[in-house]
């Protein structure tokens, strides 16, 4: 396998925290800078948490990518500096893998022309964890199928919104696909306001909310004498990973621009 | 074992049919007869679906208990007629088992002097299925010691009402003793009206319709770090049986009036 | 929509019982003949069940299609015959959707090369419930990202072999593109026999068996933070029929041979 | 509500960090002392985690126990220093509620004299875990009505044992009151060896082992067109909390021993 050289951009955050254990633990990937605006010139050992890893850390990208010879970049910081780190990691020939959310349509148009243009691999992904990205399109395949569908998205009692927005999100990717239908019996009636849920487009979303619970999705599609139930669970940030290695993976070997995850997913 | 002779009253209804299924599988139990107002004087086997089957058919309760002799009359008809059959059994010294929705408080209070008075067992089980009846007295049990409480239940897409009678009375059940808390954050928004479902009492309850589901209820309670999921699935009903034979069982050996099979699960 | 005149070839069995009333019951679809070696020359109405059903039966398929014009052929017969009428229709250019299980793999190879020489569409679908089918495409799709996976099936306690057909299966298709990994901790240790299930390429398959239960597959993936569940529940043979559906609507435009129902589900 | 003084023994471990916690975030408890051996003569706060806490740690119980006036011990520490601290507590009339696993059925009856002698309330639990209680609690109420019954207990993959302790345990409770049987076909056949799971007095017992799961169980019952099923899901250790909860104000009001927080559930 070649070694792939990788710089990351916000190790400090949740998510870089991870994404520095991820890069440490892959044999094939090589952890050569860190990119911190806190921690301009130190090394990364200095920093609370790193210990015992030996590289620079840079203020600014610019200088880092000077000094420093990479593969990847991998951005995990916000909309505005995610946006200068991944126009610049391409004017340089480093492919970025960004984690970013929040960029604007004109963002990644801007993104992807630069991406056609310097003929590089550039993925964004505002989702990494895998068996969320599963789901969705699973459920969109299923749309095709079964016109009826219900979801139940469970979250832990201190979210504020309700349905979540994967669960949205899943609706909108369903809704696309699936033969509009009004679902439950026409002559239903909630004796209880809100019993039936959430109506979005004719399907149903729930929303429950507990204490103990983490971050859980649920389809279930319906037709006479069958249901089909596709489910995430998510426990912690670390399900993120998975997806992070993969967009590495993919990201040496395109020359194209990728918005979501469920594109490199075949 | 003793022998149980059984006289089943309905037995053309889709429990009445079952009922005699049942009869005629137990070793012990011995099917004496059965009451059924359109085939007065008939024989069983005269009936279609029946045609194995040789006993009397007696069009009016107190022909049949004056000519046969039985320990346990099982009733699957009507409010009206199985007041009347059930009164007239423990007259007679017949053991009631009543499977009959709709009696009232009235009705109720009236049986239960009857019962005290000749000092015979009696049984009135609106619900026979002993996995739902179980579901709901875990679901209690459960209510005192989690506060945060979800009912979701989910029935194909011809049921008319939402919620479920079944997910009303389980909240009722569970309010009885639970510590009154209004669930979610205090300042969660539902973006789309519905979302968080029905409220009873602070707790929430979700109704999901699909083709193909049959009748399921599951209650998930959940504190810091965990949750407990109490869950029945129905198929048909078959699931019946199991309580009918328990309170067959239960009703040869009280001398006292029992109104719910939860009062005779322990 | 075009109307599509519909021939059933076995229309007693359990199966063929449904599927006539699938083709009574879809808009566009007319039934106009059935095939039956035990009523040659009746009428379906005198056959017990379809009394409302004025088409003619025939013992023959020659006979039938030499006076019935028709445009697709539905066979659930037995292998024998399956294979004589699905090769008959095809050369009347009659195209045959298959629900037979067991034909040889010689009878296939014989079945496409008519298939292309008549340039006919025609499909045979071991399994036609399309809940089934996904949840094996997407076991499948899933097992390329995750190496981790167990299979829990679940069925009525009457079944005799374990782990089921469809376990087995799935296990199959995933194995043809998951990274091969031996599952579980390298020293883990079974204080009884059997606690970790069946060993298939290292995945594990268990086998729940209870009366009640009746034909339930859950394959569930993991990895680091988050678990990725597929479920399929089959409660009556009703699911098979929109699988049907979908095998007439897409023979109706395909000019090739399919073997597999996962092959038209994109 | 009454104030209770707690002393908490072991506070640096991962239970008594949540005690810590549990114990500063209830209004009526009263942090009073703790006891840690590796830092007697200090204040809490001068430990690592617990800066804002200004409560005195001792080395030693006795000196503890003279100079400080406390009504409940939680202890948290080791088999060895558990019994010396719970015999020490009752002798000061200070009532413990012990986490401890590992006492000698001789240590339980020596303190169950004792508790008798001083006519204190005392309460060991190896498990606090409410919902796991409960899950067990209720399975075995579950196992007098249904003879069918399987556990699928669900771990992380770096778990060595299968089947898990509490799957073991919820077997044998269910022994206890289960009408003997050997469960599935009595032709069953296993076409892969351990399909149908580990056989425990004729129930069997599926180990399900997957990185990101963390520990879940879940018991099925199953009769005739019905299925029941109790699960429980722990996502980490807060979830003891709700029972150290209940234990110490349990203790508060009884004067006899209780082994096992089901026998204070009722």
């Amino acid at each position: 396998m070649t070694q792939v050289k990788v710089i990351i951009a916000g190790p400090r955050g949740r998510m870089g925290k991870e994404a520095v254990q991820l890069v440490q633990s892959t044999e094939n990937y090589e952890l050569v800078a860190a990119i911190d605006y806190k921690h301009d010139g130190k090394e990364l050992h200095d920093i609370e948490g790193f210990e015992t890893i030996h590289i620079p850390v840079y203020g600014e990208i610019e200088k880092c990518l000077a000094e420093i010879k990479a593969d990847v970049l991998i951005d995990l910081t916000t909309p505005e500096m995610g946006m200068h780190h991944t126009k610049t990691a391409m004017l340089h020939g480093v492919r970025p893998v960004v984690g970013t959310t929040g960029f604007t349509q004109e963002n990644l148009l801007e993104l992807e022309r630069l991406c056609q243009e310097k003929e590089i691999g550039c993925i964004i992904a505002p989702n990494f964890a895998i068996g969320a990205v599963l789901m969705m399109k699973f459920a969109q395949l299923a749309g095709k199928y079964f016109n009826d569908v219900e979801i139940i998205e469970l979250h832990h009692d201190q979210k504020l919104d309700a349905p979540s927005g994967t669960a949205v999100k899943t609706a909108q990717m369903i809704a696309e696909v699936r033969e509009q239908k009004k679902q439950g019996h026409p002559n239903e009636k909630e004796t209880i306001a809100g019993a039936r849920g959430a109506d979005f487009d004719g399907m149903h979303i729930h929303s429950v909310r507990l204490p103990g619970l983490i971050a859980h999705q649920q389809v279930m599609f319906g037709s006479e004498g069958q249901t089909l139930t596709i489910r995430h669970d998510s426990y912690n940030r670390a399900s993120f990973m998975s997806g992070v290695k993969l967009a590495v993976d993919t990201v040496m070997n395109i020359d194209s621009f990728v918005y979501g995850l469920e594109n490199i997913i075949d």
